[in-house]
């Protein structure tokens, strides 16, 4: 019987539950209209949470800043606090202090790559709402322009009076129209792509192929123009520094920081607040250290200080809403766009868990995750309690004051309870995990469910050579307490009582895609 | 020419370097006589550390009290501060608190087993010279007692004016001459053995094979008697509680708490030194949750229950210190006896290495470790530099104005000033690892080099189903900040200018069995 029930719960538009069906009990979340995921109600955090919300708005006079530290590929395991740091030949004293003196979040949830979890973070909604699904490749052209019809947490929050700004690496199109600056972002000073996409035309020791080879570096240089850009909301992007050496490669993370500094010095002056996404380029492969940082780390290797790098530039950040006298008016989030990339050997990213970047596995898309904010979150907190970064978009803009769209599916939740409460619980019931457009597991409580997984020739060896084959009849179920590195499914053995609940939630998540379905990112193929 | 250099280094007794070679300049450890480990002079430290303890005996009068708190079969991964805690179902606030305001080490080593870590940390000798390299099974008699030449820690800090005391598990021998009050302890209340001897008699769900046979629980009943056992110095210990029932067992590690909480209390009250390692039965499997802390952890198991239990227990004894008004006068050091248990399912413990308990990869020595001494120890701090137990022995001695026997080879080296200086750096300069009598590999720095390694027919699997085989002629090697989880060996890439230095080091080992030889554990059959 169960059997029969998956199938059908994961057929697309054929789902189960849904409002026609009775509530579960063991299902906590409830929707509140058919355009919003289901939230768990909390309402006794709720209520205390406005009201010291309210307080600091009379008392500052304006709403509260937000800044989103998002690093590249950073391992959950990568960070002192979570278990790395020292013990891995990078400390992370920056990092480790804003998790001791915020909420550590060791539950949150990424997409597997990059820009599926950007376009989450910035539009609540799935990557296969969105069709950014995957990262767009060097000269892939977009047909339609996947942003024509989305609005990100920088428009809305633009419209309710934020400066807004994206510094560092977007990797949401490249195309005029899907710049930071055309899809609500006042300002931008960054980079459009993954860091390898400016290391390949320059690094003759791991490129060479490329690099001597004439013709090929003339179809790149048709293709791609290595440079951070700059622009203003509206306007076309200009060149701010051409990449054409490793050494000023090298160094972008740096002006990504000094950009921040300085925006975040404009918007304390202007008496404005601000929304702040700090991209970093690290620590994504090929790191090259930056000057001061070369050698640094006690591993004396470029991922390593690249991760302290990262370190000192939070350390630079928080300092600099100290001095400009916004810190107790800023929620920070710090975390990772996907987990550690396997392939990427010592250039790569630690992690206890199963799988890497890529995947669904705990690998893929457990990133470490940290809310800190100076008087409105407790320090010392920690938490298991379920955060996915499609929550940042509903969090950023309620907190903001904005409006969230209500003509679309949003599977973003509203968090702010959960960060800001003392003992917040978390509003979100399930995180969905896709490989593009194919739903392959759900965590839901501490339990993880697979209905697709990644399967790798060599055990823990290069997820890049890995197939996603279906778990059969049945699903794989892991207790993530109990069995953290996924090794040993006990769907069969002591999970019976929750499977239906597991029915009953893809079956409800399914149906909303029979009013708000599934988009297709267009694209015309690379080479004509 | 490297292969040949191997081979004789690890040929007993062929060793190379020792006195006669000229010192490598990579080597920083220096002999100070040919029956003692060589260890790094850090002559700068040692010289501030001196004083400081002067200064704490002339304000209290007496030597410093020394806690070792040894939990059984915790994974490196258990606690909050190590990347567990929260994350995995088991909070341990107690347990963080005292890494996050003592030094937190992450590259602390265990034996691959409870009896050679024990024997190893009590008489600062690896478990090759004395003999207790494994446990003795259920039954075994021991024809010669390994004690017979060794002297504990608890005899020369006795010899030294302290009161000593063993609470909890011992597992270094069960005839009467082995026993704690007979091998230097003043006082000793626990267990002989691991729980699962405890437990299977009593489990008729996980036992039933033997509960239900009334032969074979005849002749279990003829070889062990299940009780918790107290002993005063010299004298024949008696049954303090017998456990007849599972739920006696599950209360023991209060039994032991108490019992500890008591002792530090006497030795307040006497104005002495006191010398307690407290041995938790916790958390070898099989755990069965204590009455107050049933279903207590977020993950409701019985493991789970363990380590909340644990970590509970840690905060009594600390707050014991603190009332009794000799927090500031003691050392107190947290770690496991060796790494999680694989074999043990949802009953053993959490570590993001490879390999777990009976192995010499990382997951079977890598252990927690935290120095606490609230006033000496300065809070906040974490070093990657190598800690073995062995040296709780020197240290331990040292400290309370003990006298190091020099008649036998010692391994163990004194780390009062890696301990105690603000920025103390590891005396130690490599941790050699064994299987039984056979050294199987390395840690120097951050290299772990294989002579010999554990491999298992499903990867992750089962340790106990593994088998010990050679790397071949050249040994494999990892640098562990940059590959933690031993995953691809880097010898021939990027280790030619280490290999030299690994060769002098073994072969410098192996020439002390010369003099100081091994030992065998001379054992009767169980059953004759």
């Amino acid at each position: 019987m169960r059997f029969q029930l998956f199938a059908a719960a994961l057929a697309l538009g054929l789902g189960l539950g849904g409002a026609a069906h009775a509530q579960d009990p063991f299902i906590a979340a409830r929707a509140v209209s058919e355009t919003f995921e289901p939230a768990r109600p909390n309402a006794d955090q709720q209520a205390s949470v406005v009201k010291r919300l309210k307080a600091l708005e009379a008392r500052t006079g304006r709403k509260p800043n937000i800044l989103i530290l998002l690093v590249d590929d950073m391992g959950w395991g990568d960070p002192g606090a979570f278990g790395g740091g020292t013990a891995i030949g990078a400390p992370t004293p920056a990092i480790d202090r804003i998790a001791r003196e915020g909420l550590k979040l060791t539950s949150t949830y990424a997409q597997p790559t990059c820009t599926p979890t950007r376009a989450a973070l910035m539009t609540g909604r799935l990557p296969a709402r969105t069709g950014l699904t995957r990262p767009t490749l060097t000269g892939e052209r977009v047909l339609v322009s996947p942003w024509a019809n989305e609005k990100t947490a920088a428009a809305l929050l633009g419209e309710a009076g934020y400066m807004t700004a994206l510094s560092g690496k977007w990797h949401l199109g490249e195309a005029e129209s899907d710049q930071p600056q055309q899809v609500g972002y006042d300002e931008y000073f960054g980079i459009f792509s993954a860091l390898a996409e400016y290391t390949q035309a320059l690094d003759e020791r791991r490129y060479p192929e490329l690099i001597f080879n004439a013709e090929r570096m003339a179809a790149l240089r048709q293709l791609s123009h290595p440079a951070v850009m700059a622009a203003r909301k509206g306007e076309k992007a200009t060149v701010a520094t051409e990449l054409d050496s490793l050494e000023k490669v090298a160094e972008i993370d740096q002006q990504f920081a000094a950009y921040s500094e300085d925006f975040i010095h404009r918007a304390a002056k202007a008496r404005k607040p601000f929304y702040l996404v700090h991209s970093f380029s690290r620590v994504h492969n090929d790191n090259f250290s930056a000057k001061d940082f070369k050698g640094k780390s006690p591993a004396a290797n470029p991922y390593k200080d690249a991760v302290i790098e990262v370190d000192a530039i939070v350390e630079r950040l928080m300092k600099k809403l100290k001095d400009e006298g916004v810190a107790d008016n800023t929620l920070v989030f710090f975390t990772s766009d996907n987990g550690a990339n396997e392939d990427a050997g010592s250039d790569g990213g630690f992690q206890p868990w199963r799988g890497g970047k890529g995947t669904t596995w705990e690998g893929g898309v457990r990133v470490p995750g940290i809310a800190y904010w100076p008087g409105m979150i407790k320090g010392g907190r920690e938490s298991d309690g379920l955060f996915d970064l499609l929550d940042l978009f509903n969090t950023s803009v309620l907190l903001g004051g904005g409006k969230l769209p209500d003509d679309r599916y949003i599977d973003g939740v509203d968090q702010t309870s959960f960060l800001l409460a003392d003992n917040g619980r978390s509003n979100r019931e399930a995180v969905f995990m896709y490989s593009e457009r194919s739903l392959t597991a759900i965590r839901w409580e501490e339990f993880k469910i697979h209905f697709k997984v990644f399967q790798t020739p060599v055990p823990g060896s290069n997820i890049d050579e890995s197939t996603l084959v279906s778990t059969g009849l049945s699903p794989w179920v892991y207790n993530l307490y109990l069995d953290p590195k996924e090794q040993k499914s006990v769907g069969h053995r002591t999970f019976e009582w929750g499977l239906p609940r597991v029915v009953g939630l893809v079956g409800r998540h399914m149906a909303t895609y029979r009013k708000y379905p599934m988009k297709e990112l267009g694209l015309a193929k690379p080479v004509q």
